[in-house]
């Protein structure tokens, strides 16, 4: 697919919302501040100045948007959404020492870690205060389940991803976990304060969970095939950090004695050398795991899709739609 | 005061609560559990062992039953303040780079950084699932702000604690965030939970805020005269780390150009050398900031005391008044 002169559904989603989107970035700025603590600002405002596509709170005013909401605090979930998300991002960047995130060195490179686990648990604290404002109890009970379901899965990856019985079952709870729980929920949050029904919140979620699984496998394709300028990021970075993903798990389970013995050195014992990459490629090319990998992109999207098809007709669902379709044209 | 074979107020109120203090042990163990991550289990069943006085969800179960409640919810709020104090811990091990707590080696140090962060992001998320379900707004709101305060204290003081310009004002702010907050938030919950009305709300709020600032003046004055087998700390701990504490913010606001200079170079530029400690009590005695500091702790003791003097007679409320005077006994 290519994405020419037309706007791209994500720009589309934001214009239409952009109201909402701008009362969105207002709260977050104003609930991100500190009276006490200056650390905190300088913190947040790097992040928010680095920007980023603010998908998962667009997602959120999109799905009330969708169902018919009229009320203001679609505008608080979304921020919220956000808040998890931007506290995550502090965390994971500790986590795995990264030193760049959208282009612009890390708040722990600038800063230090402790500032980062800190002002995270801040952010955190800040959602959970955002999150209630709303006084809807289905819908802390989603946000909190998220968070939890969230952590969960940075933990699982933890300790999966460095060991070669991780198969795709463990891979695609790690990807629940790190992506589409937060994504499921902002879409289903959504839908709970416009009061849709539960056929209707069941599909928001479905959309959102198969949504996230999809940018995950694609995120985590494009680190074996991205071109470095589309994705930011180089070509085996994830192979360098001992991740295992898809395209990889997908040739552990086809490997010889002799290719398990490779991926058992450089994944799990770390021990890398000259030409690891070019070699994990090769295997990769062999097992043909990155077209295998592309196509349950593809079904994911699919499956997003498929979810909101009962859905009434509406503008926001040809965007989001459409959105799916997005997502996986980075790989098509 | 001697602490003989009477029972010390804690353990008093934990065998007046026994019950309750079993359940909210039961529901701890239920709620640190991890379906999907392993690792989670290892991490939270190493911090339950190494067990802890559990002080602040007594506070919240003995604040309930002083006010009269008689539902289930109190051992949710006591678990979602432990939780909540147990995240904090496992992120303030990984800040501090501690590697002892409690008299046993530190979850960092054990595992690694990765999974104290992780999982001290686990435990906050299932606070918060757990603190809604009383369905009590009030108490979510509460909870919440105490949260963000902790964290906005901790932060704080990662800037203050180096920086000689820091004042007893500063100093009480970073106190009330790290420790008051909680133990405000466990009394208020305890009273919300109950229907209590406003007035007695704001006492419980009041003992908590001033037992907690005491409770934090008693730990900072102990570290430089504390015997080390009653603290489990060495004498100068905060000294070596370069943590500005009250008795050390005392002579520093009564130093001459020649100790302040000290206390740049020891404190500020963290450049210290054999003998600095000898040094710094020697300052503290000469300024006799170790009295003052422990006449400001008998200080908030006693209006954690008066804020209770209000309410109607009950023997909780004894024990708490009793609990009060403990909590300073250790320096007196």
């Amino acid at each position: 697919m290519k994405n020419g002169n037309a706007l791209k559904p994500h720009d589309r989603l934001a214009a239409y919302l952009a109201d909402d989107m701008a009362a969105v970035g207002d709260l977050i700025r104003e609930r991100m501040a500190s009276k006490h603590a200056p650390r905190i600002p300088e913190v947040t405002a790097h992040l928010v100045d680095a920007g980023g596509k603010r998908l998962r709170p667009m997602m959120t005013l999109a799905s009330a948007r969708m169902c018919g909401y009229d009320g203001p605090y679609h505008v608080h979930l979304a921020a919220t959404v956000e808040f998890i998300h931007t506290a995550t991002l502090l965390h994971d960047d500790v986590v795995d020492e990264s030193a760049q995130r959208r282009g612009r060195p890390t708040a722990n490179l600038l800063w230090d870690n402790q500032s980062s686990v800190l002002v995270g648990d801040y952010l955190f604290a800040r959602s959970f205060q955002l999150m209630t404002e709303p006084g809807s109890m289905p819908v802390m009970r989603i946000l909190s389940n998220a968070a939890a379901t969230i952590a969960e899965g940075e933990v699982l990856q933890l300790t999966a991803a460095q060991n070669l019985a991780t198969g795709e079952d463990i891979y695609l709870q790690v990807v629940r976990g790190k992506t589409a729980a937060l994504f499921s929920a902002a879409m289903e949050v959504g839908g709970v304060i416009a009061g849709a029904d539960d056929a209707t919140v069941k599909a928001l979620f479905d959309y959102g969970d198969a949504l996230g699984i999809a940018f995950q496998i694609v995120d985590d394709l494009l680190d074996y095939r991205g071109e470095p300028n589309a994705t930011g990021k180089n070509i085996g970075d994830d192979f360098r950090e001992r991740k295992l993903t898809l395209p990889v798990i997908k040739a552990v389970a086809k490997a010889d004695t002799e290719e398990r013995a490779f991926w058992e050195r450089t994944i799990e014992k770390g021990k890398q050398e000259d030409g690891d990459l070019d070699h994990a490629l090769t295997l990769l090319a062999k097992h043909d795991t990155l077209s295998a990998t592309q196509a349950d992109a593809l079904d994911w999207a699919n499956k997003a899709k498929a979810a909101l098809a009962p859905l009434p007709d509406h503008d926001v669902k040809e965007m989001l739609v459409d959105l799916a379709d997005y997502v996986v044209s980075r790989i098509s």
